[in-house]
């Protein structure tokens, strides 16, 4: 036996250490309410680890249903698979919240090509959300690179008839890779309102990745107050062409592009917020908001964005169920609708609980994918940011290191206020934007574990902000 | 504008926020020392991000030789081609290291199936490392279920005759894997000694990994001092088909369990460790070594095991190269042969240090994936235990938060003493087991920024080790 336990002691030594700080892990030193707490978290882990059901709910809406943007029918079929799924996890009461939203249509296949030197290159592009198409027989024009808005502003009545290239490329040495989106993203929600206030003729916006890849990344634009005989067509070249392309344009800095889309923005459609709770044990007026947005871009299947987010928040409530954990405040799961293309749900929800003198005193959002859990951002006030962040040492053995000031999420932001402390999960970002907007957002790229995570991730900062944030905030009514 | 600024308001909210995040991060209040150091960590992250080299090796190592396992020609392959990889990164040295090195073979696909209601079905299994072969046409005999090396071991003599069925499931309960596994891999590894003792005809075991899935996965296992004529054949089941096995033995617990697998030990084979070195510019008899293991199972591409390792190692000494940073000491870059069946390599390596009296300061491997950074394990003194955990803030700013006393990894591990400072880098665990010892542990699987991550992440911890060590351990020749 002396050869297997020599053998075993080199392969074997690493695991035994770790073994040995997952003992520390759960021995540190704790209050008697933060040992409460612990044990709280850890029956939520175990719980989603052993028995979790988020994973079964996103195959269900992502290869039954698929891309669902908003007005489609595929979002009616997800407004639809919301509430029966709501209600088959024992919600204490779900409901539909009508609200109208932006109907955007692609229409056929995009198509984009250019010469250089007699051979014709063809070029991967889609049509931007809200962007009006071509003529029936497309745009063909002069193609002119700029790196960004200001550079696009400064050629001025040089674009007139010409299509304008913005080029600009994520700063792949932010670590956040949502702060490299944020650098570049201007270009493509605005490039074409710039250029068609002076008279361009397109806009053709490279991708929002880090990466070179083969796949246009679609996305929101809009025309601003431009008038409406000024709007000009606008869609997403890949990274790849777009690398080629500006090569291309210093070989021949006089090089013709054509485009054709056939998008199309129809009367807005009505639709519906997916609406469910748990009503709270001990002030049901307080409420608690947990969701992420039921829409997605047409062009895949709205895994990482946000399918996650949705089954995540439902995942939450249904933790409080299994383990027989009752909030002290109502819990309320949203599914928002619109998010990728106007917000309209949220915005909806947001009126309707002003409207309704309605006292939200906590909002947690899920749309940054699913992802192997990293911690949260908060958008709170001086005293609960604080007081979140003390909870450090209960979420860190989960890998929640990060939880820091910042933003919330598009959906709740609206219901900002003294008193209302909004959080966003935040999953590790470096894998995020490989997909986001693409034909390639797939079930596959989610990995079980990540996702469950992050659900008892997610069901940890609400079991202590309904907890904690219940004496500490004010009743406003 | 305005409603430019409006649509804008909300989707952008979550990113300004994020960059306001990046700049706290580089302004923490640091010592004047901390901040040459702060700097020239953000510059090794920002080179890596830019220029890192690493993805493309890891492409032409996985897909163009593939799975190596030791004494294979691939693995001879993959010793020219480190050597030759080294050598075009401008390192002062480069040579191989001969070593003898196990030469076990898998031979033809292995087969296996049993017969339920007249119904034959087929299960996916696979050879285990070391494993005798069947007769040729096979074993076929009565299986019996088990959950531990102490069930088994229970059975005693009732197991003669028989094929045992090692079934415990990985603990999904816990956060790190590798914790999981390490809890599991025994019933591999020592399974066939156990019940070859008592004359079983064979034993088949449940794959090592966290989820279902129809892959065997395969692994190392020794039969100890049991005598030659006890041994008996052991292969890796699915976790799927071992779950269905499982049920279809509670409805008939007789079933006949039948496999073929003709895998064979030939002798020793030659073998090289593969080294190469940038001469320290002020101690260079200190040293301080960086690796992971080049040889691979021969099942897949053997991509994250430890593919991403070797490639990462390299990459460091590339990057001190680069940005001319020059190490005090001097900073060795090992790939290590015959990792997974053996360690031959690691014992080779550690047995001429101590013969020929190389100076050992400190080491670091890689071998727990490419996935995204989390941390560091440490096995050193307490002395620079702490000295290391003092680092946190300057590495946390990447995600790595983990800087928690543990083992560091099987190549480097021989290399243990008083005034050795070892580390185990330690991405993200939870996509680990998906692929390890599998057909799927391919290119594919590897993210370009989280492998390159990584690099940045070995080079940040090197770089201080070699800063800091250098005063701090007395040099022992």
């Amino acid at each position: 036996m002396k050869k297997i336990i020599l053998l075993l002691s080199l392969s074997i030594f690493a695991f035994s250490c770790i073994q040995k700080q997952e003992r520390i892990i759960t021995s540190k030193k704790l209050s008697k309410e933060e040992k409460i707490d612990s044990t709280n978290i850890k029956t939520l882990f175990n719980s989603v680890l052993v028995e979790g059901e988020s994973y079964e709910w996103l195959r269900d809406l992502t290869q039954n249903i698929g891309g669902r943007l908003s007005g489609s029918k595929e979002a009616a079929k997800a407004v639809i698979w919301g509430e029966k799924l709501m209600k088959s996890v024992g919600l204490d009461s779900v409901w539909l919240q009508p609200v109208m939203v932006p109907h955007w249509v692609r229409g056929e296949k995009e198509v984009a090509n250019y010469s250089l030197d007699g051979k014709k290159k063809n070029v991967p592009i889609c049509a931007l959300g809200f962007s009006v198409a071509t003529s029936k027989k497309g745009v063909s024009a002069e193609i002119i690179e700029v790196k960004s808005l200001e550079e696009a502003k400064a050629l001025g009545e040089k674009m007139k008839g010409k299509i304008v290239f913005f080029n600009r490329p994520f700063d792949n040495t932010l670590i956040n890779t949502f702060a490299a989106y944020g650098g570049c993203v201007g270009q493509r929600v605005r490039g074409a309102a710039v250029c068609g206030e002076f008279g361009a003729k397109g806009v053709i916006v490279r991708s929002m990745t880090n990466g070179v890849d083969d796949y246009p990344h679609t996305g929101t634009m809009s025309y601003g107050d431009l008038p409406k005989e000024k709007y000009i067509p606008t869609a997403a070249i890949s990274s790849r062409a777009a690398n080629i392309l500006s090569a291309d344009l210093k070989t021949n800095p006089k090089l013709t592009f054509y485009f054709k889309q056939n998008c199309e923005t129809l009367p807005d459609a009505p639709s519906f917020n997916v609406i469910g709770q748990i009503t709270g044990s001990e002030t049901p007026e307080n409420i608690m908001v947990v969701g992420g947005h039921l829409d997605s871009w047409d062009l895949a299947e709205g895994a990482h964005d946000d399918g996650t987010g949705i089954v995540q928040s439902l995942e939450v409530a249904a933790l409080f169920k299994k383990n027989n954990i009752k909030p002290k405040n109502t819990l309320r799961v949203v599914f928002f609708m619109n998010e990728e293309n106007g917000t309209r749900g949220a915005k909806k929800y947001a009126e309707l609980a002003k409207l309704n003198k309605e006292n939200h005193i906590g909002g947690l959002e899920s749309d940054a994918g699913g992802h192997t859990p990293r911690g949260f951002s908060i958008d709170a006030n001086i005293a609960n940011t604080k007081l979140l962040q003390s909870w450090k040492k209960l979420l860190s053995p989960y890998g929640l290191h990060d939880i820091d000031e910042g933003g919330s999420g598009a959906d709740i932001s609206p219901l900002k206020g003294e008193n209302v402390t909004l959080v966003g999960y935040r999953p590790d970002s470096q894998r995020y934007f490989d997909y986001h907007h693409t034909t390639i957002d797939t079930f596959d790229k989610v990995n079980k574990r990540e996702l469950e995570l992050g659900s008892a991730s997610m069901a940890s900062i609400i079991y202590l902000m309904d907890k904690y944030l219940y004496n500490n905030t004010p009743i406003k009514l």
